[in-house]
Order: C-alpha cells, then sequence, then structure tokens
C-alpha cells in the first residue's frame, strides 16, 4: 500500500451552472421581470454581505457557449449551508426563470507534498487565508474537474510517495511562474462529487488559461496522471452586468 | 477458474433519488401543496413504524448540487415490498412534484473473506445486525456504486482467493480505522443493477467521507481494482427540516 | 481467422420496457383510466392466447427502481410480428400514460458449442423446444445485455475453436448447478441491437440471480471476456397485479 | 507513414430516423391527420419518380424496438440536395407528428483495396452501378456504423497495405459466399459524421444479417480492428404498409 | 518533462449550432416570423458589416443531418463580445424558434512547430493575417473537436519535441497537398472547452474533406496520437438562402 498525502481542508464548495430561460423570460410581464430581478440582486447583496463579513465567498460570472449561461461559486463553512442557500435560490422569483445546467460538490484543499516535517501547517496564516479564501474578481473564470489516472501502468495511486511529491512539486514550479496571471484554487471531491478534483482557475486575461494548462499538460503528472472532465470559461458577472445581461 | 468469495445477504436496499419540481411546486395553491406535504408525512411517518417494527428501515437525505433534491433509501425484505414502496410514493400527492433523478437496486451484503472455516455467520448476533441493521441518522450520508475491476493485467476475477483476501484484509483495516466516525453499509448489486456493489457511508463529519475514500485508494484494492461510479452527498432531513425545506 | 461457433435460432424477441406518466394517470378522468385499462387488459389476454396456441409468448414483468415501471418480453415467429405489435400497443388508449423507457431487439439462439458432430439438432425435441420456448411466470426476472471482448489480449474472437469450447463447457457447468432454480433463456442479437446478446433470468428466489452471475464473474469467459449491459430486475405482474397497480 | 486506400464514391447519403409522437397522432382531428398522409405519400412518390429518372433512391423501412419508428435512406448527387430534403420535410404537416431519432451522413464508396493496378475503376460499368446504387426493396433493413481500431497493438492505420489488403480480401471473401442473401452497401463517413463508415444491409431473411456479421466477427479484421456502433433493423415499409400503419 | 510548443493566439471563436422548432415556427402567425426573420437578417448584416471593419468574422452554415439546423461559428477579439453576442441573439424574436444544439468555444491558433528560431512570427504579415481571418463563403463547412492521445504507449505529450515536430511536419505536408482545395483554422481549445483542439475546413467540393481526413488518419500524428469528437457537416447558407430556408 502506498502512503496517502495528507491535505488540509477548508469552505466546501458549490459550483452552480445555470442556464436562462429566455423564452420564458421574454413571455413573462414586466413586474414578474421585475420581481425576478429584484430577488437576483437581493441574492447578490446577501452573498457580499456573508463575503465581507468572512463567512463565505461567491463568485458570480457568464459562461460563454451552450453549457450554461452562467455559474454561482459558493464558498461555505458547512454542507448545510451550500444546501440550504440552494433551495433558497431554488425558490426565488429568478430560479423560475433558469434550468439547472451543472453543479459540482467539493471543499477547498491545500495538498501537503510540500509541507515540512514538523510544522503545523495551521499555523501558518498564509495557509488558513487559502483554505478560506476571498475568490477574486477577475476578469475570467475557468473550471474544470480532474482525476489522477489508475489505467495499467499510468497508476498515480501506486507510486511511491516520493515519486509524487517529485512530480507536484516540478507541477508547482510551472504554476508558480503563472503567479500574478493566474490564481488557482484547488477543491478536493472524493467522496463528494464524480471527479476526485476541481480546478477553478481566476484571470484577467483568459490566453493564460490556455497557456497554464497547455504548459501543465506536458508535464508528467497530468500527460500519464490526468484525466479532465469539461471545461467551461466565462466573464465577471458583477450586479451591474448581470442586471444588463438580463435588460431585454 | 478462480474461486469466488462466499457472500451473506440481509435485506434488499432501493435508493430512490428525487428531484422537487419547483416551479410547480410555487404555482400549486395552497390547499395542494398542504396535500402533498401530508402525504409525505404519512409516509415518513409509516417508514418510522415499519422500522421501530424491525419490517425494515429508511434514511431520508438531501442531496448536495444538482444531481437529486433528496434520497430515500430504503431497506426491506423483499423486491416486491420496494416495488409496491415505490408504486405508492408515485401514486402520491406528493411525487406529482417530483421528478425520478436516479435509483439503485441491491441488496445488503456481507463477504465472508473474513470468515473463519467452520464457523456458521448466521450464528453471530452481530452479522444478523449487519444484514439488517437499522440505517444511521447521523448528519451526512454518501453514496456511491463501484465494481472490481477487469482489465488487462488488473484483473480482480483472475486474482487466487488468497491473494483478494489479502488485500481485503489490508482493506478493512483502513475502514476499521474509522470506527466510530464512518459507518458503511455495503450492498451488492450483481444481477440486480448496473454496478456490482453499492457503498452507503454515514457521518457526523462530512470531512471523513473524504479522508477514507483518498485513503482507500492508495490501497491495492482500490488503486488497481476499483472502478466508480457517480458519488452523491447529503444532510439529514428529519421530518421536520423536509417540511421547512418545502416551505415557501 | 478463427472459426465460428454455429448457432441456432428459434423465436425473435423484443424486451420493451416502459415507465407510466403517473401525473397524466392521475390527472385523467375515470372513464379514460377504464379505457386504457381495458386496452390493456384486452392485450394481455390476446398474448395469452397466442401463447397457448405455441405461436409466441410474453412475459410481463414490473420493475424495480426507476429505470422502468415494467417491460413486456414477446417473442414471436417473425420481426413483422414483433413491429405490429409495438405499433398496436403504441396506438392503444393504454400506451398515452406510457413512456418508452428502453428496448431490446433479438432472437432466441442456441449455440453449439457443446453439438456433437453428426448429430442434426433440430431432430432434438428438447432444443426445438429451447428454441420456442413458453417463458416462465416464475416470481422475479432479470435481464442484460453483453458482449464478448475484443481488447488487447482479451479478445474472445481470435481465440481457437478449441480454447472457447473448454471456456463455454466451465461456464456452462456453474449454470447447470443452477437448474431448477434459475431458468436463462439466451437471445442472439448481433446485427440486431447494440450488445452480442441477451440474458433473461427467471427465478423464484431474486438472491439466485446474484449467486449466479457472481460466481460466473470468476469464471474465464466472464472476468477476462464478459462485458455486460445495464441490469434490470422485476417481479412477475400477472393481470391482476396490473391491474392493483393502475388502481389509485 | 502508412498508404492510404483508394476509394471512391458516389451518391451522398442521409439515414434519417424518425419516431412517431403517437399522443398528438391521436389526438389530432381527421382532417390533419388526412392532410399529413397526404404529404407523406406525396413525398414517398416524388421519391419514387426521382429513382426512376436514375438521379437519387430512397429506402423506407419501420424500425424494430424504441430507437426509431421508421428511417428515410436517401442517396442523392449533393449534400444540398440531401439538405434540401430534410428541410422539405420538416416544413411538412406529417413532420409535425414526428421527432428526429436518429441520422447519419455518408457517401457511397468502394473501397480500392482489391483493384487492378492500370485499371480505371470508372470504366467499370459495374462499379458505376455499385456507387448510384438503387436500394434493394428486401423484407429487411440493417444498419451500424463502424470504425477501424486505433488502440495499442491493435491500430489498423499503422498497419502496411500489404497487411490491410490481405486482411480485406479475407473479409471479402465472407461476403461473397452471402451473395445472394444480403445485399451490402458501405458508406464512408470520415469528415462527415462520427464514424468512419456506415453499413445498410438488406436482405428477405433477417437472420442472414446475424449469420454474417457474427461471422465476420471472427475475422481479423473485426475481431481485431472493428469497433461497433448502435445497430438498427427493420422491416420494409411500402407506401401501403406505411399508411396502413398510421390508420388509427 | 516534455518542451510544450510555442502557440501563436488570434481571434476568439464561438461555434454556435443551433436546431430550428419547426412545429412552432409553422404554428407561428405569419407577423410573427416577419418579425423573428427581420432579427435574423439584421444580425446577418450587422455581422458582415463588422467582418467588412476587421474587427472579426462569422461563418453561417447549414447543417445536414439531425445533429443541427444551422451553425454560426464567430471569430471576435474577446470572449466578452462572443458572449454579448450569444446574449443578444437568444433575445431576438428569431432566437425564440431555435434550440442550443452544440457549442465550442476556442481562440484561432497557429503552433510553432515549424517556426524559425530567431524570428518573430508576429512580425509576418501572413501570419497575423491567419490569426485574424476573414472566414471562407466556401459551398461547405466541416468542424470537429480533437485531442492528442495519452493512452499508455501512445501518449503524446511524453514525447520529445524533435518526435513531435517530425510528425507535425510530415502531417503538414499532408495539408499542403489539398491547398486551394480545402482551407483549415485551427483553433485551440486547451483551458476552454472539452477537446484540446478544433478543427474547421472549408471547400467547395466536399468530398476534400473526406479525402483530406482520411488520408491523414494514416499519418502517425492521428493514426496512434489523433482522438476525435463528433463531425458535423454543411453547406453555405447566404443571407437568401436561410431565407428561403425559413420560407414556408
Amino acid at each position: 500500500m502506498s502512503e496517502a498525502a495528507q491535505t488540509l481542508e477548508g469552505w466546501f464548495s458549490l459550483h452552480d451552472f445555470r442556464t436562462i430561460d429566455w423564452e420564458a423570460w421574454k413571455q413573462a410581464d414586466e413586474a414578474t421581470r421585475r420581481q425576478a430581478e429584484e430577488d437576483l440582486q437581493s441574492f447578490l447583496k446577501q452573498w457580499s454581505a456573508l463575503e465581507a463579513d468572512k463567512k463565505g465567498s461567491t463568485a458570480v460570472y457568464s459562461i460563454v457557449g451552450q453549457k450554461a449561461d452562467f455559474v454561482f461559486m459558493h464558498l461555505r463553512e458547512t454542507l448545510e449551508e451550500l444546501n440550504e442557500l440552494e433551495i433558497a435560490f431554488n425558490k426565488s422569483a429568478f430560479a423560475q426563470f433558469t434550468y439547472p445546467a451543472h453543479s459540482y460538490v467539493s471543499v477547498v484543499e491545500l495538498s501537503n507534498y510540500m509541507g515540512q516535517p514538523g510544522s503545523d501547517p495551521m499555523e501558518n496564516p498564509e495557509v488558513v487565508a487559502r483554505l478560506k479564501p476571498v475568490l477574486p474578481k477577475a476578469a475570467h473564470i475557468c473550471f474544470y474537474p480532474m482525476n489522477k489516472r489508475r489505467a495499467g501502468s499510468d497508476n498515480w495511486y501506486m507510486l511511491s510517495m516520493d515519486d509524487r511529491r517529485t512530480m507536484m512539486r516540478s507541477h508547482g514550479m510551472i504554476g508558480r511562474q503563472y503567479a500574478g496571471k493566474v490564481k488557482q484554487i484547488i477543491t478536493g471531491s472524493v467522496g463528494f462529487d464524480n471527479w476526485e478534483w476541481g480546478v477553478t482557475l481566476f484571470a484577467d486575461d483568459a490566453l493564460q488559461f490556455k497557456k497554464l494548462v497547455y504548459e501543465m499538460r506536458f508535464d508528467e503528472v497530468s500527460a500519464r496522471y490526468g484525466d479532465f472532465g469539461d471545461f467551461y470559461i466565462g466573464n465577471l458577472l458583477t450586479a451591474e452586468k448581470f442586471s444588463s445581461m438580463l435588460k431585454l
């Protein structure tokens, strides 16, 4: 048996992708639309306030292409809060004009491959800040889930801890070259959703997502051991932009 | 031909995942909603009474994310009872406000890899209790189906009984470290549904699901021989919580 | 090129899985429901009469779980009869309250791996009876489709006839141990539907399905060469039980 | 780099599988249904006339099972004609009572593995007739798409031309044994649709499809190098039979 | 770690495949249809004007078969413009008669495998023109997404730069033989959508797509390292043709 890497967990996460029912929206009367939009804006305010109180964080982005129209990425202390949040949204007047498009349940995670033996990472305020982060308000978001492969001779989970540590270090080096350009939030979903990890990237220049992911794909960790799910890309949706998106 | 492990079977199991049609729920009038909720509460009471009578057990959990809104996990003596239960629910006023989201048919199973030759496991009251269990009312549930892999050189079913027994023992050791933290119900579904086993975990701390499943993934049984289906995670839904979830 | 086994074909087969539209059923008025049920009962009678006349056979079972509510397994002399049967059903008042859930087209098949050279199997009345069988009215049904694998070193179709015959003999031995407990109908679907064979099992004790399929999975034929599709399990639906299933 | 086989292309092909909306059909009034059927019959006549003029060919078959209710297989000179044909059908009163179920775009193809060097196949009137064929009116149709495999050591496209020619010759020999029993139309779809080829078989005895495809599966070309998609099987639908299929 | 090839990026791209709701279209009154068509024609004009201004390019093609009825391929400077364009279309009267069928998000890309060390490709006006191209108005379009394979011994991302360069050069040679017959636009989608690249081909003779893709499939780059998604093929849809397609 190979040794499992230690992981640290922070806030629980729900990516909630939704599609707007444009036909229903256009057919609704002005008053109904106004009520729906007020509900939406009231949620956005409430989530901002909670973020200011350090009790969680929410990112709101539109999605390019037909996979979805927008995503709410919610970070909260507990799974119960995420569930209540979903249900409250589903009961709102605005939700009635949306369809669920995709969702992902995970928890902010730091793997300890790089940890120094003997030190307690939770004493490191930077570590704590990364486990309970304020989500960036960058111009673009990129989300994809991934697994470490277990296929024939390419089986990550049969490698020694040393081999995995060496490869993860090289992987981390690439990431570090994008510091300041791409902000990365890793969430773990083993036992929570269909893939092992979710990767959420934020950047002001969307091409940096492509350059980062492409460069990493040549790294052995990704080349031999990475399996990737669907990719979603989008643009920041401030309260004002959301409002103008809905204006007919 | 490799020797099949002996298994013991207990109650039949139906995981019934459902999604609420929130739009229909909001548009229904008060009287219709009241009737629907009374139907639901009456089922919940009936299932509790049956559990008290040791004739089966039912767990009710909400599901986080868009895969479903809630799950009923039913254990009963026969497939006929499970089928009657489904049909009775489908005819109820509440069912009309739900969509089927996913289901899984299996039977509570204990594998006998650890059995002592010469002893009759059915004489062991603990074994019997595990085959016809009262489902825990823990804060969280986790469900996923799995297969043992049959792929090229990673073919569980071509291994000798000894090799399989050794690996299962190591696997069991990990599980034992989570005693008191995670309660595990294994249900077999060979011949009943699309995967070979269903795994249902219960815990008060949802992070324990992640830690358990992740640690096991480095164990050879999972690393080389485990294939996993969709994961569902949720929160306990008492009759009161279900009622408040439905309140508009 | 490897030699193909000889096969014998009997009646054509259609598994027709359907889901009841419970909402429409509940909203229909009494007269409409009565008409629909009379249509259904009239089909059931007609199919019984045809079975008594040895012109075909039909099994009717409910399905446990959300995959379907019931299945009609029809055996008939020709594909045209199966098609007419489908269309007649689709035009009925009852069909309007059902959705298609899944179907499978195949033909009852006996493989001749065990055949004695020189003997004409069609002179064997038992063989003929197995090719045009009266479907059992056992308490339970199990259906799944399967392929023989063609993957790298596990390629059934590249094996010699001798190797295949030896493995099939061992496989048959397991089946024989379940004689009296499980009745098995093999239907071939090469050229007819998406898998190579359909397996339909009948038993009064549903656990025997699990024991049989699990034991066979350790047999080299299944372990290395078997690929399996979705499994369906259900309970016998007599005309009376069908009627009571539909009663609101 | 391995040498590509030369291919000859004839008419473009569209397999258009459709499902009848029986509920809408039953609820329509007599006049609407009459109009719809007249539209259908008018298309059938038009397609027959075009076939008589050697400007294309259309086969019309019902499909057994739930995958579709019928298929139109159209051969025409250009992709534009196929597209116009689809659109004209979609605008008809009959189309309103059907759903699209599946389609396949390809072009009649003859591979030149057997060609004699130095001879121009287009001077062979038999070749030309096979590239622009009148589709048979046999009792049954069978359709499936396929790829040549590119997986590890089973990679058709890495084989030498000689190896491929030898295997294709053996493959052709099997086909020739079914001359007079099964008529085969190969259509190429590389660059046009999701698989590399479509295979459409016609026979008066449906069991010949099974025997042919099964026998070929033991041939190395199929055993090691063939990947197959969904299979569709059906019965000839003359104008009269189509009319009686629609009669309530 | 293997070295990543340098890439150059130009305009962002959105392939927006849509299906017409023919039933709704036929049932709409004349005035509604006229308004819808005016909306469509106004978009087409606006996109032409933008193309004339070199601020982007849009290709409009019908799609043969049931996958979609038409595709808009939009090239624009930013992801925000693509998103605004989608939303504006979704709000139009015409969009109400269409369903989303498929979409693909990518960016025009030139890989630098062939680049001369020391030269700056952006100083090459031909390169710049290829990064911000005016999409051809050829008679036919072909679109498919692809990955470079990472499977066991066929792992593109574990090859040396030299090996990849040699293979890409051979690949490019085939492409060059089709110069004047097929115009190819490669768009990169690593980090943006579910595959690594999108390939969009334009030709006046649709058979050239088949010949090109088939010939390339024997090239090692495709044979061993290419994985392909769904293929779409269509015909040029000028404003006039679109109008006549919609005429009832």
